[in-house]
């Protein structure tokens, strides 16, 4: 890929528009980097005056420089802080490397596999993004380009940790939000395995969220969502939806974990761990019951 | 006030929009229907196709019908939840009126006095956003159109909760995030006394979040922030500062009294008030330390 080829240029008082059915955003250009589109989806990439730089995916924004820490951070850290010994950890999407970049900061880890759809969007990032992507280079992972829904059914590995960093159900992320898919998802997790899902917005994706929630609690004895605010997905709260086979977010996470991690996070902590589980009521009632 | 005297007419494809910063938010108008300029500020009611009405002051969202719950439950029920027995409460700004509202659901209040700058706002809002404004013409609030910081030097009342519902620091509300006013609420409360400010966003507005912080945190023993995430302002998290004179809001709450009021709330319940106190890394150190 060269930048030369694929950067359309920016133009004074240039702005890249995000249109929501509720709202639209608009971000101040700097610089386009990166516009293409793959087999899959359209993958851009700009530098913005406020947000630095900036992943945006079939029109959406997925990843800028300034606020990924806060996607990153609760994707990652509450799975590896719950599961009482996390060895084997799968990451389904997520190429812009966010999440692997987390997930390799914990200590004691022996295999983890990303599977991400999408060349385009790693080798993007990794030119433009390497805040993100420069984890994608870690010998420590075993980076596969290819179809996440296809691994998790052929695969016949284990993991403790299963990860879906994926887009909206929209695309190729589709399947990401389907029974079958969830039904693999059981069969590669171990004894006490724990699976996390990007799980749309309370507020402007509650039937998308309350959807997903039922299919992973129709898959696992422990079914909740947690919720993150960042900058710049739009109106309010998203949330993920945490699924596992016997690892309670909040009476098996011990915060002395943390602690003893030696790890700093800029957003992540042992009380944003048990905050994020405290659902606001019209969110409660999204799901006909969460099983904690 | 006359609605065909201050109504622009609407356009097809019309949008309002709100220019930050950071990030411009814009939103689409089905009808605009009101639009002044009072001695103090910019004032704007339009219906939206997907917030419903929305008041914008100087051209910043204020209030959506759709998404004020969120903001109007976490001014309120905190310190009305957590001090002890509260039984004054005076409301500075809040011309919305939606603030009023959730304080009057409370039992056992005796006074309830509101002091709002902007008589236009106050008439804008009764015309158009009943929603929160019907609570304006209850019989048991005393709103007092005038200056909340002068009341407050003037006044010789006690209250046990004062809530500042005021815009962003600018305009007529600058005072309010300044020494002399909280010097002067310090005053104005009651020996268990609870004070709670709108205190902006640690994203956007990190800067006189942290300068707001300093103030309450010289004026009061316990003072800390928490968070909310709502719809329409931009960024992320929210936050309000919460100062007291010897009334803890994690210590002292007690989740039964919650249970025990018989009141429902769309967003706000006793999980929600404990995880709003939890603060992202980043945010903690926006502050010297927290005193709680």
């Amino acid at each position: 890929m060269s930048s030369d080829q694929n950067a359309p240029k920016a133009s004074e008082g240039d702005w890249i528009e995000e249109a929501h059915s509720d709202v639209t955003l608009r971000y101040r250009v700097k610089r386009r980097l990166f516009n293409g589109e793959s087999a899959f989806q359209k993958v851009e990439v700009v530098d913005s005056e406020k947000f630095g730089r900036m992943l945006f995916i079939d029109g959406y924004v997925m990843v800028t420089e300034r606020d990924e820490f806060i996607y990153h951070d609760m994707i990652a850290h509450p799975a590896l802080f719950t599961h009482p010994d996390p060895k084997r950890v799968l990451i389904i999407g997520g190429g812009d490397g966010g999440t692997a970049r987390e997930v390799l900061r914990h200590q004691g880890l022996e295999r983890i596999v990303m599977v991400e759809i999408d060349a385009m969007v790693v080798d993007a990032c990794k030119e433009f993004i390497p805040q993100t992507a420069a984890a994608l280079d870690d010998p420590r992972l075993d980076l596969i380009i290819g179809d996440g829904v296809g691994f998790m059914a052929e695969s016949d590995e284990t993991f403790d940790v299963i990860i879906v960093d994926s887009t909206e159900p929209i695309g190729p992320a589709t399947p990401l939000f389907g029974d079958a898919f969830y039904r693999d998802v059981d069969a590669r997790l171990s004894e006490k395995g724990v699976v996390v899902a990007q799980g749309e917005s309370p507020n402007v994706g509650a039937e998308g969220q309350a959807a997903l929630f039922q299919i992973v609690s129709n898959a696992f004895p422990i079914a909740c969502a947690y919720n993150y605010a960042n900058m710049t997905y739009p109106c309010g709260f998203w949330s993920f939806v945490y699924g596992s086979k016997g690892v309670d977010p909040l009476s098996d996470f011990d915060p002395v974990r943390v602690a003893n991690s030696d790890l700093e996070f800029q957003y992540y902590n042992a009380d944003i761990h048990r905050a994020a589980f405290a659902l606001p009521s019209f969110q409660q009632h999204l799901f006909t019951s969460t099983k904690r």
